[in-house]
């Protein structure tokens, strides 16, 4: 967490910002540029949360370094909308701005920059909570053989199946971050029995026992249902693979909700055609988009869903709540959540 | 509920029972046949809940004559398994049998019997808590667009797709008997709010706000998400038809685990035709099977689970937990649950 300290701002006189959109410009308020094609929601959420700021608003990517020209912003919140390059010069290189809030979770469309001069911070965590729902609405799926019945709809077939049942199960959350937490909390509220893993494996909020990375292999083999939800980085790339598989208990199913790589697909396919596997969610996959005659497209075991569970309609406004936190944080002096290090990148 | 006093029973000499396949006889104690062809992990989960009874065994409809002759029960449990009518005649004319326990629902196969001179009850409930997170499922499924993505799938399709989010909503839970009661339970567990209807709209766990049948479409106007959960009587037939669907909010869903016959299908696809629905989830369907060439079948805004949800590995045992409970109600002298009349049949 990085310290921003408030400091007291020259009050500009009213002909230095000519072209100000703010509709409530205060003199000595800060001045926060959002910038978003949709923007007067996001305006209107972010003045409830915090009255006392200046709002101003950019709708274009075109428009920007006239409008930070303008409005000379202290602080921005931005979520990529347009398809092409993000202008970075009308952030960078705006003198008064030391700090920028990125709606999402990449910052790639920002390019390198000097966090002494700018703090830039991102929405990490936004999708936690709709990630947990689809973990949970995973297991249900695959336990109630919903991928099968889809199947079976295709074709027009009634055809009685006895299924699974999810009660009284365990769940190894594989990564106890932002988005594993959320799932730990979830599944815990139906009573279902969590593990998982954690880099620094202190106890945790709703799970029953944390392991440290060594410890994987016995976490996965507690669990009937097993949650992948790491960060991708190099000790992740692969982490899933056939020892994993090995580990789990026979019949246990993998939800994969991380990032394409860290699941290795191929002994993910061995691992289902041996029975020793019986199923698999997976959100995320190495390539994406998944190839068209890739094999594990055709199984019925296995549930695809392209990468979408994590942008739930209404993310911006969570977004912005999220923003408005740090906002907060920034006019108490408290250290900011979500600061990102621009060499790693997250 | 019906009481059956416990009465002190004959001892029985040893001869007259030449064929018991007991292998616990005790004298004195409780003779409780199990009519089954897997009746040994019943038999052992039974002995563990209820020590103190002596257990006999059946595995086959024809078989049975002979084994109530040999063993004399006063109390019989059995689970259908064959395929052909039940022999009911050595079961009602059995002279000391004074209890039947039947494992499912449904008692047609009975016939009539004399309630004076035999009581049954049934396993009503046994299926709640599965078909609880069968709406739960099809409340994440529907709102994650897992039907659309699994038609996706079998054409090899990724194709990102922003989809909704549950939490903060609403559900409905159309008749607050065993299934409705543990679908709010769940419901309430991950943060929805519930409302509800019932007969008697008495105040009830885990329900917001409960409304008598007259208050139907105020319930259903409160709500996101509307489960179905009914059972099949006069009063319930075409209960949820045009005026039903036209009461709920714009973007509602509908998740049926009611009978077949309680929602209207021509009019839900006009719901959803219309846009004012969302989607829809039917385990169940008038008529069963359904018609192979039902324009419903297509629809990748609704799924279709054959009316499996009830039926889940080990529900056997679930039942046999049920029948034990009650065992010791009648052991102890207390009235028994789950009593079935024969002219209303359940």
């Amino acid at each position: 967490m990085a310290l921003i300290r408030p400091r007291t701002l020259p009050s500009r006189s009213p002909t230095s910002s000519p072209a100000a959109k703010s509709s409530a410009e205060r003199p000595d308020a800060m001045r926060v540029l959002i910038h978003n094609d949709r923007p007067e929601p996001l305006r209107e959420r972010l003045l409830e949360l915090v009255p006392d700021v200046e709002v101003g608003l950019c709708d274009s990517y075109d428009g920007l370094v006239t409008a930070t020209q303008a409005f000379e912003p202290e602080v921005q919140f931005h979520i990529r909308f347009e398809d092409k390059p993000y202008p970075v010069e009308a952030v960078f290189d705006v003198p008064g701005l030391r700090w920028l809030g990125v709606g999402g979770v990449g910052v790639d469309h920002l390019g390198p920059w000097d966090p002494e001069a700018i703090t830039v911070t991102n929405g990490a965590g936004v999708a936690s909570e709709a990630l947990a729902w689809h973990v949970l609405g995973s297991i249900i799926a695959l336990t109630l053989k919903y991928p099968l019945f889809a199947r079976r709809q295709a074709e027009h077939i009634w055809a009685w199946q006895d299924v699974g049942h999810v009660w009284g199960k365990t769940v190894c959350v594989v990564g106890l971050g932002h988005i594993g937490r959320d799932i730990a909390k979830l599944c815990n509220a139906v009573g279902l029995r969590v593990v998982g893993t954690r880099a620094n494996p202190q106890p945790t909020d709703n799970v029953d026992q944390v392991f440290g990375p060594d410890g994987l292999h016995k976490a996965l083999a507690e669990a009937d249902y097993v949650a992948v939800c790491t960060p991708k980085v190099p000790s992740t790339i692969g982490l899933i693979d056939g020892a994993a598989f090995a580990a789990m208990k026979p019949g246990a199913c993998l939800i994969d909700v991380s990032r394409g790589g860290v699941t290795l697909a191929d002994q993910l396919m061995a691992a289902l055609d041996s029975g020793h596997l019986a199923g698999a969610s997976l959100d995320v996959f190495d390539p994406e988009p998944m190839p068209d005659d890739h094999p594990i497209w055709g199984r019925e075991d296995v549930m695809i869903t392209p990468h979408s569970c994590a942008t739930f309609e209404g993310w911006e406004l969570k977004a912005l709540e999220m923003f408005a936190d740090n906002l907060k944080r920034l006019k108490a002096g408290q250290p900011l959540f979500n600061v990102v290090d621009p060499v790693r990148g997250y």
